[in-house]
């Protein structure tokens, strides 16, 4: 195994946009509340502060989640993956995590013909 | 809000790649076990056969999870987000997720000082 997978180092491996992937999960009820990304800076922020920070890719600029709703995240714990391309971050989350409105954004499922149903 | 977003069809945004993030969660004990990638064949497979397929970006191949190392997820539930550019699977596990062999990919802390450590 390589020293990324098995080392003590950090080293994302940065996408072409330089962003990561980076899963958002209730660090209580164990949700999946939300994927979105970070760039360097957000990640290093989210380090830093302990509040959940992203790069927005729509509105192409560092979002501190919950700046504009209130529904911010409070970062217990930041994980890495093996091959140090995508973020777990454990959160304690204000509000609903999704601007939806819905408590997560994983609000439908995808039945088997394909269709979407909201449980 | 858009139709994406609240509707009942399904419509993934596929990335520049022709790719969706896909998250696997247990579905027992709710840890994020791995992310990786789906093309439309991946998630139709997915949906079709309740076992997990993905895309291997390393291998530019469709990989059904488990088909080498056994390790095979049987597919509880599929999910998809708010605007359609991530699914999130709950799956039964066998065996271990990483092919490092840990349980789940996200076996590493990052500290705020940015180094990793393995609990």
């Amino acid at each position: 195994m390589t020293q990324a997978e098995m080392g003590a180092i950090l080293a994302p491996r940065w996408n072409a946009d330089g962003l990561i992937a980076a899963i958002a999960q209730d660090a209580v009820t164990k949700t999946v509340l939300m994927l979105a990304w970070m760039n360097e800076t957000a990640l290093h922020a989210t380090l830093k502060t302990g509040r959940a920070t992203y790069w927005s890719r729509s509105r192409s600029r560092l979002w501190v989640k919950g700046e504009e709703s209130g529904h911010a995240q409070r970062v217990i714990e930041v994980r890495i993956d093996c091959d140090q391309d995508a973020i777990l971050l454990l959160v304690e989350q204000d509000g609903p995590a999704c601007h939806t409105g819905a408590a997560d954004c994983f609000y439908r499922m995808v039945r088997p013909d394909g269709s979407l149903e909201r449980p």
